[in-house]
């Protein structure tokens, strides 16, 4: 599948419609298998254990899979998870960034569903992997 | 299972060990059957459409995971989610707090199984549901 | 909600559509809030350990599942599973029946999200829950 | 991770300890990567629409977990599946087996977690993706 979204333009696209995430996400890469998503990680992401938190690998998997939908769809802000699934699987490091790749496993009319896997930078084995459903709105004319 | 702590002490202890979320979820009520937590919604937490962010229910279905564990473990800060399925179901209110009902399935000695179901104060049918595992580190002496 | 079948209706339904399954399901209860299957375990049904085996299990929440949704909506064969999450969470007893017991979350147009509950006969813990949400085909003219 | 069993032992070892899959599911390959099984399709396994049942998939996502995690640990009958999900995309065909292939994502000591895919042999689109945890027994001595 060839994207309709090149990287700058989803970049400009998440901040507009995401004012909130400015500067917590930025689009790493997109190509016709997968979108790559890259997060900073802040103190503000850290929880007990010096770990990064679950919410925030899960905000990091979301954003990821609504670009990856939006890279073959266009610009529709208002596609919507409506299911997700994750597994934590090892302690992220505490001084790298995240690397969120993911892939659309379908894209139907009104639905996609994406796989992601999020990594450590510069670590091969995944600290958390994802799949989230995302309902597409219908089209307007 | 009779729980082991208070609100009032779930309070303090969760604004202890994440600082970072002092203010943005309370505990209303804890008691044998279940744990209930109430988390304001802000602009912060609205997306395209005004409506409430999934990370957001991700995070309010998170953290009354944790508490309801704690509830009954007592104090163990590092208690880490090892898995988690959300469904979102309905578009909460933009102006209506969200309440999670947390409810212990399984509290084994090396892990938890909490069902969630999230509302908009006022509402009856859920907006969200979500089941985590949370793995309990063994005890030291 | 008002169920639009009867607990006799389905359980002819069930087994016109499923001929394979006449015998290993029946359903116990219908009302406006659960659905109630029963499904007798056989040796056929159990593996290793002595205990009954995952796809026995998730084939007792997905026919349940199923009868739920069909209870409001009537018989409309060609609903299909799209997504299920499950967790199995104690060994079930080898000589109880398994008794699922499933509450329709919600009830769209074009799908449905049914929470799932399965003990042993006589159990109060739970085995094992699941969530499963069913696509419902447009309907016809 | 070298696997610790060949296909050949594998094959034999399914079909000893679960002795009720004999001839409905083979192992087709395994290496450091990934393990991959086999399914024909038959009439038992069809549903109202001709199409595979998801009870039918949900079995070859889960054996195939079993011999991926087995292929690294070796013989160990009583490891258990502890959770699930499964996305089904796609109708398999009525006419074509099922190929599910399976890569270990982390392999602790005390959990595995497996990601599969199926497709309909000779299709590349899957027709379903599945995360599974097992939980390892202790090592005895």
């Amino acid at each position: 599948m060839t994207p309709v979204m090149t990287r700058a333009e989803m970049q400009d696209y998440l901040w507009e419609v995401f004012p909130q995430v400015r500067g917590h996400f930025s689009v790493e890469h997109i190509d016709g298998a997968v979108t790559v998503m890259r997060m900073p990680v802040t103190d503000q992401n850290l929880r007990p254990g010096g770990t990064v938190s679950g919410p925030t690998m899960f905000a990091l998997a979301d954003v990821a899979a609504y670009a990856a939908t939006l890279a073959h769809i266009g610009r529709e802000a208002l596609a919507v998870t409506t299911n997700c699934s994750i597994d934590f699987m090892r302690k992220p490091s505490a001084d790298a960034d995240l690397i969120a790749t993911a892939e659309v496993l379908k894209l139907g009319k009104s639905l996609s569903v994406v796989d992601i896997r999020i990594c450590s930078e510069g670590q091969k084995a995944p600290v958390a992997r994802a799949t989230l459903t995302y309902s597409i709105p219908p089209k307007r004319d």
